[in-house]
């Protein structure tokens, strides 16, 4: 049994408490005993993110609500949604933490590392422990542009009793229209969010990014990116740490600036429209092709409703749509089909 | 050069170009001189039938028409795909055909056969011949079922020059809210179909139809079924082919009369709704499981406005919808989870 926590480790705890949308799921006495593990840090860090970004999203759209759903993973671990779903400003918002543990069967591993590391298995199973925190969300004003974030850590414990650890995750924009501005504002917060741990990092997760989110079968983009990195286990734990965290602390300065500066602005039915079509080729980008979702939709006891969180209220799809020349349609398009470098 | 043709010729390809929606792939003269082969005889069959549902559609539709695009594929072979957007009956209705040929990749080659058939290619590559009709269709009215059909034949030429031959097809229905009449009418027919030829025919394809819509995320089928076969290729080429025809030639006495019984039926903005989320589903399916899809989104040179067409021209997600006990909407929920026998 633990010991009684002194005053001052309850006043923390209780601080803590505040800022975090539900109980961790580890129990926020275990985290904060074990608070040097970098596990429990992570753990922290996720449920500070969500609270965080949850806060800052509700306060532009004080009419709405997060809903917080806490699920449990029957074959370990469990989870924290929080959903804000027709909103005056946003359409659908939702910020997941999940921290699940179990045993993984070596086909799943193998489609985790996007590397594709050998695993070597006891019995075909290995131990591995996964935690994230992952978001979407959709505005309903076209001139707002929807943005992604996750963040995540994974362990794996191979036969011989070796742990392997990576980290992984990203910050990105999908506008409906191009606004110059505010891609040079995004990109840049993130850029900065990078260059405190290395400046290697912003030019190399920029374009792993514009890779990453391709949707091949249109030859376009999802969005015109930001930052993206999967895999990663060096220089040291601590450092990957310590750089996303940075990450985990830039989403709030990259985003909010941009949702308040547009979600009065007045837009048409056709813009609306166009939103709707884009929101289709989104839906396209995150069922077809996307690591997280397809990893989600095969672990066994995965919460499909926190996966699918990510879909758009609503979305649409006509046959041979094709905007016309030189329309703002086209030119958001022309950036989807080639990225551009916003920042030098 | 061919010879010209006899008058009696030259008035059979007159009746035939009436009731084709474009000049078929292969040419009406040529398909004609080589009568006899069987791939000739598939994309005859293929082509009246598009013209026979494109035409029974737009009948029920009087204000609106199927746009007709022909398409060529650069590697070998092309396409005619006609599609009715926003009518008032029917809210995007896509009849595709395809025929093409080339050289396959022995990746997309297993891709192509359902129960993963070695084939042995000469230098990595496989010269086939992939040709069929497909089609779905969303009308507006939430009390008027979608439906799809499909109809396919593949050939592949091994290294040793055999030839393996295959067909593949279906039709099955996903209805918003259930209609026993109509699922009755609906399995009814393609019984019927598939008796003429061999009364094991209908249990069996009725059963691979729930199996093979199966949204395993979710724990439901995407709609009541209906029958799906693939890789038939006994008792002889001659025999499938007959069952192929009389499954087409059944396509519009199944789904006609449940259109004209429903598509006047009033609705209120709820069901339109639970349409709308069922239309969700029905995008998860295609983009996640549908092997038709991947395997289009894979083929190089593939038409992806054609192969997507069968998306519908909105959907919705909602998280965490789930419909009150006992609602009509949880009537059709339970036969989704549980398929049902519709016919004996």
């Amino acid at each position: 049994a633990a010991m009684a926590a002194s005053e001052e480790d309850e006043k923390e705890e209780e601080e803590l408490r505040q800022r975090f949308m539900a109980p961790p799921v580890s129990g926020l006495r275990e985290l904060r005993r074990r608070r040097r593990e970098l596990r429990s840090r992570m753990e922290l860090l996720i449920m500070e993110t969500q609270g965080e970004v949850c806060r800052a999203l509700a306060a532009l759209d004080p009419g709405a609500a997060f809903a917080v759903d806490t699920w449990e993973r029957k074959e370990g671990g469990g989870g924290i949604s929080c959903v804000l779903q027709d909103g005056e400003v946003f359409e659908k918002a939702g910020v997941n933490v999940s921290v699940v543990f179990g045993l993984l069967s070596e086909e799943a591993a193998r489609q985790m590392r996007s590397r594709g590391k050998s695993l070597k298995a006891k019995d075909g199973k290995l131990p591995f422990c996964a935690m994230g925190v992952s978001s979407v969300i959709h505005p309903k004003n076209p001139h707002v542009p929807t943005m992604h974030f996750n963040y995540r850590y994974f362990e794996i414990e191979e036969a011989d009793g070796t742990k392997q650890w990576w980290f992984g995750g990203g910050t990105d924009l999908t506008p409906t229209y191009l606004n110059e501005e505010d891609a040079i504002h995004f990109h840049k917060t993130l850029k900065e969010a990078c260059d405190k741990h290395d400046l290697k990092l912003y030019p190399k997760y920029k374009k792993w990014c514009d890779d990453y989110f391709y949707i091949k079968h249109r030859g376009e983009r999802r969005g015109i990116g930001g930052i993206f990195f999967d895999d990663v286990d060096s220089p040291s734990k601590e450092e990957v740490f310590q750089f996303v965290k940075s990450c985990a602390k830039a989403v709030v300065p990259c985003y909010v600036p941009i949702v308040k500066r547009h979600c009065h602005d007045s837009f048409t039915p056709e813009e609306k429209l166009w939103q709707q079509l884009r929101r289709g080729r989104y839906v396209e980008f995150n069922l077809v092709y996307d690591r997280g979702t397809k990893f989600g939709l095969l672990t066994p006891g995965s919460r499909i409703e926190s996966i699918l969180m990510s879909l758009p209220l609503t979305a649409r799809w006509e046959y041979m749509h094709t905007p016309p020349e030189s329309s703002r349609e086209a030119e958001i398009l022309e950036v989807l089909r080639n990225p551009k470098d916003w920042v030098h």
